[in-house]
Order: structure tokens, then C-alpha cells, then sequence
């Protein structure tokens, strides 16, 4: 498989752990967001959204969006599972990852800063802005993850997959985690785990000495 | 069943789709976004995001976030399907379902229109914001789904019960659809559907007379 990703990219992270959970193999193809490499041709003619993360499957077909890359390596490469099994759990589970993924990280892609910018707003309101949405979300994320290990018990699957990227983001914005201790109990064990550190940011082949 | 509803919200209207789609039967709980009482004490009480929609399913577990809902009731009520069963074009329905999920709709939505509003912007601004993101996403879309049929095929599934909502609220906000005529075709198969006609906003308890 080829993932085409970006370092620093929350959503190229979080299937950067997914694979890295399963044990998949895989070939990084960076594309620079920085340089604006997901408007070249070449890369819109591949994904015409323009945005990473996007996988080539071994048969050559090209998947977008994170959540959908995500749940195909699920079904494709079952064990081990990133979902209980019950459906109820499961839906638990894909909530917290869909607050995450449809309710934070959207508010802060950097298309929309981008965007914040050129309506005239300067860093302090931006990061103003970038704070409320990841404060916001995490708040509600607290009451729903469980006491003890991981978001959904003793393993990491789907929601630590999505915490873990916003926590990293979070922390480049300077949010205050103080009011969420079991947001930080998650963070504490991912940081020690094998997968999470080897899909982590600081430790790609894009980034930068 | 007992959905937690907003006649105009875009993403209830996706579970109320989804559940029409399946034929199940359930409860409607309208919860009024513009009386604000979503932020009330006993909505917080269930869900402490304190959005739209929430499905309590027939044994009481309370559901958010309108992907793990979907998700859910594909699980739980398998048939008729709104996913193939191929685990690449699954991916390839999902990801169009996640455009909208994930990198339209969240820019648009009410809360953030809200803010852009206390930043200071008037509303031919939050127009051209929200038209800015729409555009950008089904022009995306329109090369991902297919040549005839619903997007995905001769039924209706998983991305069509994402663009319809969306295409609801691009007619609120005055976008033209004039150069996507694959989400053209299929929103006046849509039209003609009755899961789809059961399942608007203009025909929900909660909507105004």
C-alpha cells in the first residue's frame, strides 16, 4: 500500500495509527502542504478533493478521507480489531471519533485558517478560534471516554486513533488539557505504545531535520 | 426508537433518511435549535455535546453524532443496505459521505456561523464563507460518483443520504448547481423517492406551518 501523508496532517496521522495498530506495511508517499503540493496536477489527478491522507490499496485503487480509509483497512485487515464487536459499543465509539473528526478538526484544518486570514484576522483571533472548537469538543469527550485505559478500554482502537492526532494539534495551539483527566490518562498511555509512536508526527520521513 | 431531531438540521436529516430508508419506525423528540434547547439542562443530561440528532434505541442506549448512528442502524438493520458489500467501494461511498461529513457541512453549520457572526461579519460574508466551502466540496464530489443512478449505483445508499441534506442547505444559501449535473441527477431521483420525501425538513412534526 502507498499513503500518500503529510507529517504534521491530523487526519494523515490518525490512518498512520491505524496501520501501525494493524502491523500493515506500507510506502509513505509525502506530499508537502506547506509547499502546496496537493494543488499540482499530478496530485489532483489522483484525488481531485486535493487534501491528504489517501491510500493506494495493493489492487491500485485509490481511497480518500480518513474516516473511509480507516474503516476499509478495519474490513480488509480485521484483526487486530480497532471496533468492539457489539453494535451499540461500536456506535460508542464511532461517536467520539465523529465529534472529532465532524465538530474539531474540520474548524481547524488549515484551509480554514487559511480562509480566517484572508477575512483579516490575525493570529491571537485565529488561535482564539482554533482554542474554543478544540476546547468545545474535548469537554464532551471527557464525559464520554471510560475510566481506566485506553478511550474504550484495556486496547487502543478507533477514538484513541482520532484523540491522539487532536491532542497533538491541541498542544500546538497551547490548549489547557488541566480539565481533562481522562484525556490525558489516554495520552499518557498512547505516548508509551509502540504504534502511536511510530505514526507520530515527529518521526516521519517528511519531517523536517 | 426515539430520534433527537431538528426539522432543518442536516445532519437529523441524514438519520431520518437512513431510518426511512430501512422502513423503521420511530419516535421523533424535535429539539428546537433556534430556542436554544439543545443547551438545556435535561438535553445536556443525554448528550453532553449538546447537538443534533441523538437515536435512544429500543433497549435505552443513547446514540450521538449522526456517522455511528448510520453506521449503527446498518449494523443493527442490515437490510436493505446502504453499503456494498465490496470493501474498496464501501470506502468509496464512505469517503464521499465523508467530504460532506467532514469537510462541508462542519463549516456551515449553526454554531460556527454563530461565530463567525460575534467575530464580526455580516451575513453577505457568512454567505460567501458558507458558498466557499459548498462549492468546494461538490465540485469534488461531482467527479467521484457515478454516471447515472443515485451516486453510487441503482439504490440509494450511504453518500445520497449525505448530499441530499447538503444540497438542501446549498438551496438555502442560494448555491448554483449549475456545473454539477451528476448531483443534479441524482437529487431529482431523490425527489422522487419517498424514503427521501418522508425524511425532509418539510415534513417533520417540528416543522413550522
Amino acid at each position: 500500500m502507498e499513503l500518500f501523508t503529510y507529517y504534521r496532517s491530523t487526519s494523515s496521522y490518525r490512518v498512520r495509527i491505524a496501520l501501525a495498530l494493524k502491523g500493515l506495511e506500507y510506502q509513505a508517499k509525502p506530499v508537502n502542504l506547506l509547499k502546496g503540493e496537493q494543488r499540482g496536477e499530478d496530485y489532483l489527478a489522483l484525488n481531485p478533493q486535493g487534501r491528504v491522507p489517501a491510500l493506494r490499496t495493493d489492487d491500485g485503487a485509490l481511497l480518500v478521507q480518513s474516516p473511509a480509509i480507516i474503516e476499509y483497512l478495519e474490513e480488509a485487515y480485521p484483526q487486530p480489531a480497532l471496533l468492539p464487536t457489539c453494535a451499540k459499543t461500536r456506535a460508542q465509539v464511532r461517536g467520539v471519533a465523529a465529534i472529532i473528526g465532524c465538530d474539531i478538526h474540520p474548524l481547524h484544518n488549515v484551509s480554514v485558517l487559511n480562509q480566517l486570514r484572508q477575512l483579516g484576522h490575525d493570529e491571537t483571533q485565529v488561535n482564539q478560534w482554533i482554542g474554543h472548537w478544540i476546547s468545545q469538543g474535548l469537554a464532551a469527550i471527557e464525559q464520554l471516554i471510560g475510566d481506566d485505559g485506553f478511550c474504550f478500554g484495556a486496547t487502543p482502537g478507533l477514538a484513541d486513533i482520532y484523540l491522539i492526532p487532536q491532542l497533538y494539534a491541541a498542544e500546538r495551539f497551547n490548549i489547557d488539557l488541566g480539565g481533562y483527566p481522562r484525556i490525558r490518562r489516554v495520552a499518557a498511555l498512547a505516548e508509551q505504545h509502540p504504534a502511536f509512536q511510530q505514526a507520530h508526527p515527529a518521526r516521519q520521513p517528511d519531517t523536517p531535520n
